[in-house]
């Protein structure tokens, strides 16, 4: 499977009915379990300068590549429970994304960028 | 693209450089951007019961649509900047899984389950 | 000290500059981990009904009241930093709030309630 | 009322009240609600680099003044709906974290800060 969606979908779907745990899979479920995913993510992150590589070690990069794949898991888990084509939003998602922020317009420019993020 | 997780991360590398954005994307920046991502997500579903489409609602299914792909893009910009394959983390970390949480062990049982999972 | 927000800012600067931490609290760090403290704080939910204190159980009260003081703890050590009184922001919030959320309308209407707060 | 922690419960019950919305107050929905909070809280920090009161700028300090008092009114929310006392809560796990980080071990030291932390 590795790196396509419907793949990783499919081996999710298989784990889960494996264990009966498709009744804990709610949407709003999912979100908060992937919110909660992120923030561990994040956990190896706060402290740090940047996160680079050199900065995190090796045995953190483990650790963070692990809390990488749940993030992933979950997120293709809710697209499936809700129907959802993750590759054809992220291809819409982005279209949308380059009329919002046009390259001419916002290029390099730190301020621009932030004014526009955080609109 | 799509479906492929190395097409969607060279999609969102041509994004990046057109704009020049890549000076602000250090891996700790992308952690804190996809954490707020999810928590976008999961704003949709704060105040439902389980989130089920009917439930959202079709105008906010699209929302919800747009911030999976948010965080999905972050996710992949995030494995990109440390050099870390996502589809080759997922079947890792689902390895990991399935040693950890033994289908016989588990089956439908959601006390073992939340035992589980809060481990 | 106990319920007062200035006293617990104060204990909060004991602690910290005994232990020469200050140099890692930027407002940035610290957004970063009060987002994970609460999300830790979610962990414990994300797979209950309504999370009353009956379906959490005693010893995951216990935890979940260590978890809740986490994040009261960095909330006040950013505001001390940020040079905001936390206690004068929620008192403008809160008429910003009553402003923005007439009794009158919104009352026990679950569905206005959603679009109003999803705004 | 502004800086006891009771004064801020009473003040936020009334709000509650006058909008029939203790319906929605679960623990697990104040939980998400808070979550969502801290996030909002955290992007107006997420491409900056220390979040300093310069590099932020007044315009956003109101905000991020709003923002942290959203936190703190679902924080005491989901502590009164817990029957948790989040003094007497904050107390204890500083007891707790003085016995885990003694300050003549963990002094000044990133290192040892970071590895202490990630536990």
């Amino acid at each position: 499977m590795s790196n396509d969606l419907h793949a990783i979908r499919d081996a999710v779907r298989v784990f889960v009915d494996e264990r009966d745990w498709d009744q804990f899979h709610t949407p709003k479920n999912l979100a908060c379990a992937m919110s909660v995913e992120a923030a561990e993510l994040l956990e190896h992150f706060q402290w740090l300068q940047d996160g680079q590589r050199d900065e995190l070690g090796e045995a953190k990069v483990e650790q963070v590549r692990h809390e990488m794949a749940d993030v992933l898991v979950y997120l293709v888990r809710m697209a499936d429970k809700l129907d959802i084509d993750l590759g054809a939003a992220v291809v819409e998602k982005m279209a949308l994304n380059r009329a919002k922020y046009p390259a001419e317009l916002v290029r390099g420019d730190a301020r621009k960028y932030h004014e526009y993020k955080d609109k």
